[in-house]
């Protein structure tokens, strides 16, 4: 046994309660070191009339460590407990101090989950398993209502710049709604549409305001309540890290430096405030001086976005906020804007932009979800760029899902592109056999998909200003293939709770291999994704049970013979199947 | 390298904000395997102009790793990070997805410190580093009022049982305030003090009242400003976690089952309230009918306990809560308790009573420090039971050091016995030699030592009800050789910040070993212990600096001679010794 490899913390993703009756207790080893593991667990005050084995699974791996789980229900929401670790017949006892060839005998200096106190547990809304989210950047989906055009409005199609402005608007999403009911989507995730100078609306001028060039609070309700109708959730974009240059505060300190009264709201290192070298003498987001950071920490400024962040979930009935920047702020100003948001919409979501690990913030006490990148990357590495094969994408999938509570990768915000990457199909050299891939990957994992506006026409663009540029309307250059694919993705989904909230296991993903299956099962319902990611047709031969499967694509019929499906697929094919019952 | 061996994670210990200027990154790796290692760093957003390759040093070790640490102190307050490993020739980069032989090109892979936000710092008040404190069980100190002695009042110094009574109260305590005073001691915890129905008095009644055989609300004023004047801070005990059984809103309950309006205030499985087979079907403390746990997520518990833990600050002046059974009760719970008391006194204190691991309440958003048994065991089975050897202590002192954040350690309270555990001379059999030693460990280690009542006079006594005989004050029984060792530690570690600030390193501690020295270090000033725990002489010899010692206990010179110190210690001997400057 490779005891270096043998990791448990009692936090994180390696303790924690999945509801209120449920803990779940996890353990790293080396990659198939171990052949059992069991959690050797109790009541710390009935040890020795409650202590039992519970026998752990290996619920994933990645290139060097298996990590094992298993779940209690202990009666009295408490438990100590350690860890038998075998390889054979070799046994090895894990406590909270040592390592020990005898089994503890006492429960005195074993790991412990003290209590599962409600209001500690992770809670995420549960609808969030069940949505697929479409994300709109305002100033480039749909022109509506040319009234509120910008001065130097260009003309709908042409070169994006990072300064320039198509006319994009709210009127012009619910002008659309249409599609996206007919697309199948049932989450908006719409960059910021709050008063600011820029075409991204990330400089925030007014907090409390519409950007009049979308619209105002009336148009708002109006597309809130049109996207409700249709069962259509709607999510905003909260720019609490910093502020806009106009924002009238931050103007106010510009003008009277250090005898402002709003010279704290901003983290400013010395008066008057200027720029040398590209650098500001105050924080700002990056070292951009047009951003300037809040200071989140002074109890008037976490007041007025703490009124902010209420104001829009009550006046508007937005359900959610995802947060721009998240990780730079502090820890502490997300547990209170948690606090007003879930009083305000017990539903409401909340979504963190982090790009890096994400577990400190997935705890229950801040964020329901955080925007995947790491998946991002997985699944770019292995469908688009092909810089892993099976197996490293299996692990890199792998050591994401080892990382975070299970009630956290339900709801991961697994995106392909977005506003500040280049587009999918760009990045795939606008191969769309490697495109499709990737999105079925996207819909088939465990985790919320969300698809950036108009990939589903068959977009492309490189990063900002490329990625963003105005929605494609024209029938004639909308690529109909792909939203048909969409389209059959989103009801796939929508069919199958397996895909929604089921188990994930990877049934093939072999080194230097080409071929990916991986099954999702909950109850009596299993599927299994099938992606032959090579130029050359390949076979599969999957170890089932006997029994009928059904193609969902094509509705065709398969037999698993002597326990093994064989499916074989095209050059770049795919399909998934469903065991029928 | 063994590259399983290797940890490292974005959180809790492993990087943190050790101030409002400086992060401390920590990695961990197989014991003897690397030769050297970097923090690779720089600003996320100037990485190409300020990423650096930072050395890091061995801090600590324990029995299967090694602990690397670097400390940075970013102009912009945030980093991108990871690390560069080596053994000898062999390099290796660690990124948050991956090892690779390569350097990375671009950080957007590497860890990240997203930004320093001031109230995420944990910050621990800066006396309690200064800090020894004296533990007093009230009804077993002094009998300073006969007036309020309990019915049945048994004579001062007879046997203890679990339910008996001698009539401590709060006026004795004012009463040998000289004795405090003369031991050297600057900080007093005092288990409960509040009304209740035992002699240990964790069965509150009334939370907001003196218990009427300890004093009133004036004699413990008069008690905290008679501490204050002579410098000694005062500490009490909050038990939130459950009530005593006659606590009003749980009379009530039991009274009137789910008609109560207190009938949320406590976690009942099913009315009415009724004990089967000795288990409540109410939590309550372990399976205790007498201490129902409080709902502490219920707002008006919470609001009532949160005016609690203000009044007695604010009323009295006490500077700060030892919490009972901490780790039970909600972490929301205790987050807005910090909140409530620090804004009542920034400089109060907030120690839990937590037996095992408590990082997760050691992140600066809960507790400042946790009574740490994990420092007891590691002291007993060393010093006192010698189940480890020199090396193995050495290894269970490294470990713990390895798990928490430095501030936590600077002020962890590092006690050898309590009302909880058997005495320590109970514990060591007697023996006076192996006591001073451990004794000696606990005042020259990094961290706050506190003194069981009575300890200084040689009491012993088993598990409660032994641990909690009366004070023996009677100066013929009392052990004033003891007394006068503790002064002598209290006045060494007084004069030499080094004791109580500086950095920590074992010197010796070898494999069956019975010699340890270690070193405390802080600017100039370089203090050596030495102990040898065995029953014949023992001779050391240190590599040290070519200077002169000088011997804490005694006052003689000792010289370094070819860059060794050579000291001899007698059978259970132990010294100190200063370099001169």
């Amino acid at each position: 046994m490779l005891l270096e490899a043998v990791y448990h913390r009692p936090r994180l993703n390696w303790s924690y309660a999945y509801d209120y009756e449920t803990i779940h207790l996890r353990l790293r080893a080396k990659k198939g070191d171990l052949t059992e593991v069991f959690a050797w667990a109790g009541d710390k005050y009935a040890w020795d009339t409650t202590k039992e084995l519970i026998p752990m699974k290996l619920f994933t791996s990645d290139a060097m460590f298996d990590y094992w789980e298993c779940e209690s229900v202990p009666l009295y929401r408490r438990l100590k407990y350690g860890f038998l670790l075998q390889k054979g017949h070799e046994r090895i006892w894990m406590t909270e101090s040592d390592f020990q060839t005898e089994r503890p005998a006492n429960p005195n200096r074993l790991f412990e989950f003290p209590y599962i106190n409600r209001g500690d547990v992770f809670t995420p809304p549960a609808w969030v398993k069940d949505a697929v989210f479409y994300q709109i950047f305002p100033e480039r989906f749909a022109n509506g209502d040319a009234s509120l055009n910008p001065d130097n409005v260009q003309p709908w199609g042409g070169t994006p710049t990072p300064e320039n402005f198509f006319g994009g608007d709210l009127q012009g999403v619910i002008d659309h709604l249409d599609h996206l009911t007919e697309l199948g989507i049932n989450g908006i995730y719409f960059t910021p549409i709050f008063a600011g100078t820029t075409n991204h609306k990330y400089d925030t001028e007014d907090y409390m305001k519409v950007d009049p060039h979308f619209g105002d609070v009336e148009t708002l309700k109006k597309l809130v309540d049109a996207c409700h109708e249709r069962g259509i959730r709607v999510l905003l974009d909260a720019v609490f890290n910093h502020s806009g240059r106009t924002f009238a505060p931050f103007l106010d300190v510009l003008e009277h430096g250090e005898n402002s009264r709003y010279k704290d709201w901003f983290h400013v290192r010395e008066f008057p405030l200027q720029v040398v070298d590209n650098i500001p003498n105050y924080d700002a987001f990056s070292f951009e001086p047009h951003m300037p950071k809040l200071n989140t920490e002074n109890p008037e400024v976490k007041e007025y976005l703490l009124k902010v962040a209420e104001y829009w979930i009550k006046e508007v009935g937005i359900d959610g906020w995802r947060l721009d920047v998240a990780n730079e702020v502090d820890h502490g100003f997300w547990r209170e804007f948690r606090k007003v948001v879930k009083s305000a919409n017990p539903e409401a979501y909340i979504l963190g932009e982090i790009w890096h690990e994400s577990a400190p913030w997935l705890e229950g006490d801040k964020f329901d979800a955080v925007m995947n990148y790491p998946f991002t990357d997985a699944v770019l590495d292995f469908f688009v760029n092909s810089s892993l094969d099976a197996e490293g994408f299996a692990n890199a999938i792998g050591k994401q899902l080892s990382r975070y509570p299970l009630q956290a990768s339900e709801v991961a915000f697994n995106l392909l592109d977005s506003h500040d990457t280049p587009r999918l199909l760009t990045l795939a050299g606008g191969d769309k056999k490697k495109f499709k891939q990737a999105v079925l990957f996207q819909f088939t994992f465990m985790g919320t998909p969300c698809i950036y506006y108009g990939d589903e026409f068959g977009m492309d663009g490189e990063n900002d200003p490329g990625c963003r540029k105005c929605m494609e309307w024209d029938p004639e250059k909308q690529d109909h293939d792909l939203f048909s694919f969409y389209r059959k993705l989103i009801e796939i989904r929508g069919n199958h709770p397996a895909l929604r909230s089921g188990s994930f296991t990877f049934l093939e993903a072999g080194r230097d291999g080409s071929k990916l299956a991986f099954e999702r099962s909950l109850g009596d319902e299993v599927i299994i994704v099938l992606m032959n990611t090579e130029e050359t047709a390949q076979t599969f031969r999957l170890d089932v049970e006997e029994r009928d499967w059904q193609d969902l694509f094509t509705g065709d019929s398969l037999r698993a013979e002597r326990g093994k499906l064989t499916i074989k697929l095209p050059a770049y094919g795919y399909t998934a199947v469903k065991a029928i019952l």
